[in-house]
């Protein structure tokens, strides 16, 4: 074997991020309650959890929270996040929050220590592909960083927009009414303990603004700009942020990629307005993945029968659990909280499902017809499901890449399997069906070794087991 | 899917290897007959072809053979396996050879060009891992770097060894008879063309070894020592060595890892001496791969039948089938023939044969039995084969890592559901012991689930699909 044994583990400390809550939140609270804006859900979870999990994904692991406004509800929101997240949050309340976010700022100084650390705000949507590059990018000492995003003509409110001038890869200026500008300031810093220096010194002259603080910093040079244009971030400020933020939200959903026909234009669209309901509920992406799992048994139990009208309410069944089967993972990237594990339960999970289907719908044809090729032929269109599935796992290990996802690949996938044999059911021959789609399947996984045989052509040393 | 859909591709030229094949070998063929050195076979393989296999195992692709005594023949070998192997070999003759090895290197000049070029000598045994550490540290212009070995208490011929005296790093003396040195001369260099400079001073003044030349380099300084101490190289010169050259070559065969209990002390043991029975053909890897299928598919129908005496000799060549199934990887690694297309063929095939074999046991009990449980009830016997292997790939996949080679994966490999069932088979219950080893085997998958689930308990962010 490989020394894939141990996966390394990152020498230097846990990074640190630093999120500012303390703000009133008017611009967003004016249209709705009097909920506090770090409570307010955004499909199912609140802007404090939101701004938490989004870090985690990146890697960060501890947390200092700045509270100020209605300082104790949302303490407690954090430390609910902190229990469902398992990470570490500290919480502090600043002084004088309502004279500007600078003095919140400040309030983190104590708890920081020396390492660097990231500068959020609790409202801000942040991909944790734009967090992992801007962790990728640390300050040197006394450095401060700022992600910038050029694309200007793409940021969401453009009044409210910090603009910056970047020159020469550093900050040059910074303010909402520069007139020399060509970045936009996203709220995202990597900063040294230098930040609270120039916040200080801002504080002297009255200012208690952020701004102001980097302005100091700025002006005694040493403010570097991490390049994020592309990167989708948004500052939930108002409403209509808000609403654009659900949008992003649901156009992130479907990203798992890899998609069979059916799923396509099937499955999909269904599941994606059914995880935007689910999302409203406390249920989590693996409870989802146990009821698709009990849903499946239960129409292969009405499969064994030998009763039609049970076949329609199985293969209705099977169907509607391979549709929810496609909830946990988009509920996953919706609420941020894939995992590993989870997408291991649902795809060793789909296994046992598809191997009850067949079980069922073969033993179903063997009560009704007393031929001795039923049962060889069930068991051989069965074992291609689970045959399709090792082959691209094998192909991915031993060639490492993915099977692409062609038209071979497609034909082989579950949700084919599954509504070809939910349609066989509702026609009367589900066992039909089975053998028809099972033979379809033992030739796309033929194609895929033969497939394997072609693919690097050159002699290259591999471990052979 | 992350982007793994394209392997990155080195950007350099490829890597050139110099192998001197000009010697007459007087050494090794006094004791033999007058067969050219390398066309003496070890293992199956000549050494000729063994030097150009072990270089290409390390990512060498383009090679310069300089020939000498007996050069048609040897050319011949190596024009034998340039097309064997793939690869591209030009041969070319030196003048001179017979007065020593540096008038040999000197022949290969005109051929190298300005890129780095390792230099071998035809008859040294090399581990691909050792090639691979040299590759990875490149001279800089103008420079020469030989692989020297600390260890020279375990170097095979110590009279005979080329002594160097290692000081900072760089090479202060070379020499057979150094009255003070501390590591081996492995004949292993990583050179620029200022090797010939050096073995132009050195003929100059009539000297014509290799070691004279770098001699001369050392003399100017440059000449680096790469560290391989634990390196197992062989020059293999004498006849003893060239018995010591097998005895390696057949340790390295059971190098796969991750054995069962009755692979480990019964099917290896065997297997072992049928691979080296079976390198003297000129069967490859893949012919042995498909050889125990076959043969695993004809014990399938002895086992299909409901004759006890042809299920003795189903259990018997199923079990036979196993033992072979080991041979494939054995000799991919005595001839140097490993390929991930060999791997995958050899691991998709074993599914298809663990089915057959459940699928036949299965129908033979069908025939005998009138009950309606004994179909499914084999049904998910077989099934739990397949989802044995398919458990540990995606649990590779999702966690990085293979899954441990520990109790449970030994009691889920096929080499004990093999022997279980051929034991059955011969004591005339072979569809007990197919559901008594699947129920062991559903049982290991699931404890693979869960702990799959306790793998990493942190959320961590992945792609789900």
């Amino acid at each position: 074997m490989p020394s894939l044994d141990r996966v390394p583990r990152r020498e230097t400390v846990a990074p640190l991020a630093v999120i500012l809550a303390a703000g009133n939140g008017s611009r967003l609270r004016s249209d709705r309650s009097a909920v506090p804006k770090p409570l307010v859900h955004l499909r199912g979870l609140s802007i404090a959890e939101r701004s938490i999990a989004q870090l985690l994904a990146a890697g960060v692991e501890r947390f200092v929270v700045v509270l100020g406004c209605d300082a104790a509800l949302v303490q407690h929101e954090f430390e609910r996040v902190a229990r469902r997240r398992r990470c570490h949050i500290t919480c502090v309340e600043a002084e004088n929050w309502e004279r500007g976010n600078g003095c919140s700022a400040v309030a983190a100084a104590p708890l920081v220590g020396d390492s660097p650390f990231l500068l959020a705000m609790v409202d801000h949507l942040l991909p944790p592909e734009m967090i992992r590059d801007v962790l990728a990018n640390p300050p040197a000492q006394d450095e401060i960083a700022l992600a910038v995003d050029h694309d200007t003509e793409n940021v969401f409110d453009l009044p409210d927009l910090t603009k910056v001038e970047v020159s020469g890869g550093c900050i040059a200026a910074i303010g909402k009414d520069l007139a020399s500008w060509n970045a936009g300031d996203t709220g995202l810093f990597y900063c040294s303990s230098r930040l609270f220096e120039g916040l200080a010194r801002a504080h002297e002259q009255g200012k208690f603004s952020l701004t102001d603080g980097i302005r100091e910093c700025v002006a005694q040079g040493g403010v570097r700009a991490i390049d994020v244009t592309r990167a989708r971030w948004l500052d939930v400020d108002t409403p209509e942020a808000s609403q654009e933020a659900v949008r992003r939200i649901d156009a992130a959903m479907g990203k798992g990629g890899g998609d069979g026909f059916i799923s396509q234009y099937i499955n999909r669209p269904l599941s994606r307005r059914l995880s935007v309901a689910l999302s409203r509920t406390s249920l989590t992406p693996n409870h989802i993945t146990l009821l698709a799992f009990f849903m499946g048994l239960l129409g292969a139990v009405g499969l064994a029968t030998t009763d039609p009208w049970f076949w329609i309410a199985g293969g209705i069944l099977i169907q509607i659990a391979s549709i929810v089967d496609g909830c946990d993972g988009e509920i996953a990237r919706i609420k941020l909280l894939q995992s590993p594990q989870g997408a291991w339960l649902d795809t060793v999970l789909d296994r046992y499902s598809d191997l009850a289907v067949g079980l069922a719908v073969t033993f179903a044809a063997s009560q009704l017809h007393d031929a001795a090729w039923v049962w060889p032929a069930g068991f051989a269109a069965t074992s291609s499901f689970l045959m399709a599935s090792y082959v691209t796992k094998e192909f991915q290990i031993r060639f490492k890449r993915p099977y692409p996802n062609n038209l071979v690949n497609k034909l082989k996938r579950r949700d084919l399997r599954i509504l070809a044999i939910a349609v066989g059911a509702a026609l009367g021959h589900p066992f039909v069906a089975l053998l028809a789609i099972g033979s379809l399947t033992h030739l796309a996984v033929l194609q895929v070794l033969v497939s394997g045989w072609d693919t690097t052509p050159v002699l290259r040393p591999e471990v052979r087991t």
